[in-house]
């Protein structure tokens, strides 16, 4: 079946059971960003393969609604879909919602499988489209009929990770959140979350492509504990550990039996977010919810000294295997034969040479010149260039380590750089360096340093269409809450070990793009009579090349800020390094 | 009855009726920010004269729950009174929720005066308490039973504004709100809030203090425009016209029938944030409402071109208002007899030589050294002290005149400035020259322009505890939504033609205050392939002080800035000034 024919089937039920509108989310019965194959169902349904977007089908439209990072690749894979894009004009804003609300007439009827629908969302539709006297079909699954070989659950073993590396145990950590239930009179909580649970457990797995969890659910009482899992995954000595913190291991699909048997006068802490509507539905009617962001999620955003140690030390190992990439890269670019999918082969290669590593954070994006425009370019076959010694190189990567999660972004000179490339360059710095290098009080948020990271490109009339950073986890997603720096109001504020993104950028498509990241780790600063101050110390150890700065357009202390990092970079990185990739690194990090 | 006795009785009819808090918050029917002297009811009760704060009374505790602008003034203004002060960590939060779900039992009964409460805060009781098992007591006064000589509601006379003033007939204005209400299928729409209405009906009066207001209500459908108002405001003449835009006039308190005999399918608009809970009770049950932003809100924070080019010669007459002030200080402190009062008067009187002046807009702060440590404070008799020629003097104030509203700060050296005086001057510069120059793309809001104005303080470890900016009505309310410059997560966009201040400011408790705030417009900038930039035109026209300037401080960009400012100041107020008054402000103007 190609798409177009898939896109007939779902009509097709559709106008059999009377619905007006078929809404198709980017997500699992986890609610999760990155999904397992058999919850691709965008992919399925569109052919688009971004991680953010829903899918929105009426009689006549069959609309993407995705954000700005994927205008231009969602504009490619949709081609012959039946699909068309539609622009979100704010990430992650549900604006199909307004769309609905402007074409349904009352008496419509809207469909989606409440198991991709969060709480949160399937609470938003019926209070913006219930007042226009439409209804709601909640458990209508179009794909699963039509879709030959869907891919089964994955079954890829797991394993407990240790209190040297995580630096707390389950133990401490289900006390820490039994006492927050009990500050919310909560005597239940049901975890759906998969980072959530693998920092709970102190667990990881490989259930989802670059992000090491396991595919579980979990009901937390004051008295037990009950990890919902496919057993098999665990080794007898593993449960023996989970059974001796008081965990209790049942059956994944069990999880929807003990949630419909709960005491009539149960309450329930429950994610709005983080929960699918198809586990809310299954409470019964009395059950009191209390809806509210997981404890855990706030518990492991903020990193213990055990994981920013190991967090620093993964740091530096990065920092070898990305010194030695881009050596390579300079001394070889000219003789031809690197491409961009060889490319991210070369830098894993290199990652993989170190102790720990267990696999990328997520696909590499190589862009070379105009492809460094695509925010999150993944070259194909179809796609890939060969890299010249001319123009900008972009790369965005990162790994999975034992000891913590990577995420960088540099983008190189291979040469001939013109005067727009160097100004931009050299924008995007400042913009990173006065996002890193912020002073702010106790009780900011993320809006705030993007509104500061922005800055020097405003100044220039320049912009990104994506956020300033993301929260990282330890040994876990690379993208993980509550906390995030961009333009959107989240009331989450900047806590003391969070670790955080600064990732600003400049577009030009068809021409280049750049992008500059480092990861930040909040740390106290001073305190005075106006307050508590914190800062960021610099996580992330890898050479900013210099050759595509303009020296004028940047401050003093950015200039000194920027010579004092590379050389903290090679003190660092140096004492792992051959002779010849020293002398490489130091001639690189020469002072401007 | 003194306030130990005012809390005895309401605590004896809390007890009496079984009730275990009872809330009083700053409003009045129409949920103001300013109050008429009837319904100040905090003041009454606990003596505090701030205008925003919640007093919560329990039987073992009664709190006023406020902002940092208040700290020092409550504790001073609650000696004695049996209230004690809790500080809000954010300005306008209602803390005392989570203080009151922390304490009261499960049965508890709350009860507060529906008139007082918003539809938006009886919600948000009700989400956050209800769960808890604590129930309401919607309909309870307990003041007015105490309250002897309680004053009536004020009768000032009422005027209608004309179009050259305006830009917009009320015609105009209600088909645009018409369609408005179309969009949101809305049928009815109910305005309480004092300025939307005067915006609407080009109506101004006096029945708030500095507020060019008139109380009323209105009932607006298709066909009918109901303004609820004490009828004999208005003369013959100006009832014709209201009539002719086809609005009808009904007493004030027949809002109450009209609501309670909606139809029973009837749809009706209503802002939670400013009606009441006991206007929405009246409701009948059957009907639908439909909770959003009032669009006259929207609408007025939008000046026209005739409001604008109105408002600019506004600001040039303050402008000469103020530097003949300023001089006649700066010519006359040192001869002694000068005092805070007395400053406030005489920048009064400046004013009011001005044609078009109405009257103040805000009660004037004139703060001298230490008093200028008080974001918001009011000479009297007590506090008042004599200038010298000393320190540093801080005036903020502001005029309502026929063509516009002013309100500006701006603080001097009277003499022997101490370099911390010096440093902190200049910091609150460079912060008011950032966020008040700032280029932005369309979509930005207040939070960000909040960032990038606070940030050459936070460099410095220094902060203030008050929003950066707040927008400003057209001879209307000084504090005018529904866009705001503070760090709260409003999602408000700032908008083409809104008029905001930009006031950041170092406080330094028993030594001086420092606060320089102009307003300004919101324009295009350039357009570009990074989107729409807006920027910012300055209306203020007033000369800021160089004496306290610390040059090395500021960037080069910066030090121009000032220069063309007040070179600016010059060219505009100039030709309005005697010889010897332009004299002097050259000199004052000088470049740097």
């Amino acid at each position: 079946m190609n798409y177009k024919e898939r896109l007939a089937g779902i009509r097709s039920q559709m106008k059999e059971q009377g619905i007006s509108a078929y809404i198709i989310p980017s997500a699992d019965p986890h609610i999760s960003e990155y999904l397992p194959d058999r919850y691709k169902c965008i992919y399925f349904a569109s052919g688009f393969t971004g991680s953010a977007g829903t899918l929105v089908i009426t009689a006549d439209f069959a609309g993407l609604w995705t954000d700005a990072r994927y205008f231009v690749q969602a504009e490619e894979q949709l081609a012959g879909s039946g699909f068309e894009l539609v622009k979100l004009k704010v990430q992650q804003a549900p604006e199909y919602i307004q769309w609905l609300a402007e074409r349904l007439p009352n008496g419509a009827v809207v469909a989606y499988d409440a198991k991709l629908i969060s709480v949160g969302l399937a609470q938003l539709l019926e209070q913006s489209l219930a007042p226009l006297g439409i209804t709601f079909a909640t458990d209508r699954d179009y794909l699963d009929p039509i879709w030959q070989n869907r891919p089964a659950l994955p079954t890829a073993p797991a394993f407990l990770v240790g209190k040297e590396i995580t630096g707390k145990s389950t133990t401490s950590k289900l006390a820490d959140l039994r006492a927050e239930l009990k500050k919310f009179r909560a005597e239940y909580h049901l975890i759906s979350s998969l980072d959530d649970m693998a920092w709970l457990f102190n667990m990881r797995g490989s259930d989802v492509k670059c992000n090491p969890v396991v595919l579980s659910f979990a009901l937390i009482s004051q008295e037990k504990a009950f990890l919902f899992i496919d057993v098999s995954k665990l080794n007898e000595e593993e449960k023996n550990q989970l059974h001796q913190a008081g965990v209790e291991l049942k059956p994944y699909e069990a999880v929807e039996r003990y949630l419909s048997e709960l005491p009539e006068k149960a309450s329930i802490f429950i994610d709005p977010k983080r929960n699918c509507y198809a586990m809310y539905k299954l409470l019964p009617a009395t059950v009191r919810v209390i809806q509210e962001t997981n404890p855990t999620t706030y518990s492991k955003a903020i990193k213990n000294e055990v994981e920013v140690e190991n967090t620093r030390q993964t740091m530096v190992k990065d920092g070898i295997a990305l010194t030695r990439f881009f050596k390579w890269l300079e001394e070889n670019v000219a003789s031809g034969g690197i491409t961009e999918m060889s490319v991210a082969d070369k830098v894993r290669g290199f990652r993989e040479e170190l102790e720990g590593f267990v696999g990328e954070s997520f696909d590499t994006i190589a862009g070379y010149k105009a492809h460094g425009a695509l925010p999150h370019y993944k070259a194909t076959p179809e796609s890939d260039v060969e890299l010249k010694a001319d123009g900008l190189f972009l790369l965005d990567s990162g790994g999975q380590y034992r000891t913590g999660t990577t995420d960088i972004t540099r983008v190189v000179s291979l040469g001939n750089l013109t005067d727009d490339e160097k100004t931009d360059y050299t924008l995007v710095l400042k913009g990173m360096i006065d996002g890193a290098t912020a002073r702010f009080p106790k009780g900011t948020r993320g809006y705030q340093i993007d509104a500061i990271t922005r800055k020097p490109l405003w100044d220039y009339a320049r912009n990104y269409g994506h956020g300033t950073g993301h929260g990282v986890g330890f040994f876990l997603n690379v993208h993980e809450g509550p906390h995030v720096f961009n333009p959107t109001p989240t009331p989450v504020d900047i806590e003391l070990g969070m670790i955080t993104s600064v990732e600003p950028g400049i577009y030009r498509p068809e021409r280049y793009g750049i992008r500059i990241e480092n990861l930040v780790l909040t740390v106290k600063d001073e305190a005075n009579e106006f307050g508590e101050f914190y800062t960021f110390e610099h996580l992330t150890v890898a050479l900013i090349d210099t050759a595509p700065v303009k020296k004028e357009l940047l401050e003093q202390r950015q200039i000194e800020w920027l010579n004092n990092y590379n050389q903290m970079v090679v003190d660092r990185v140096g004492p792992h390094l051959t002779a010849d990739e020293l002398a490489w690194l130091k001639e690189k990090a020469k002072a401007i």
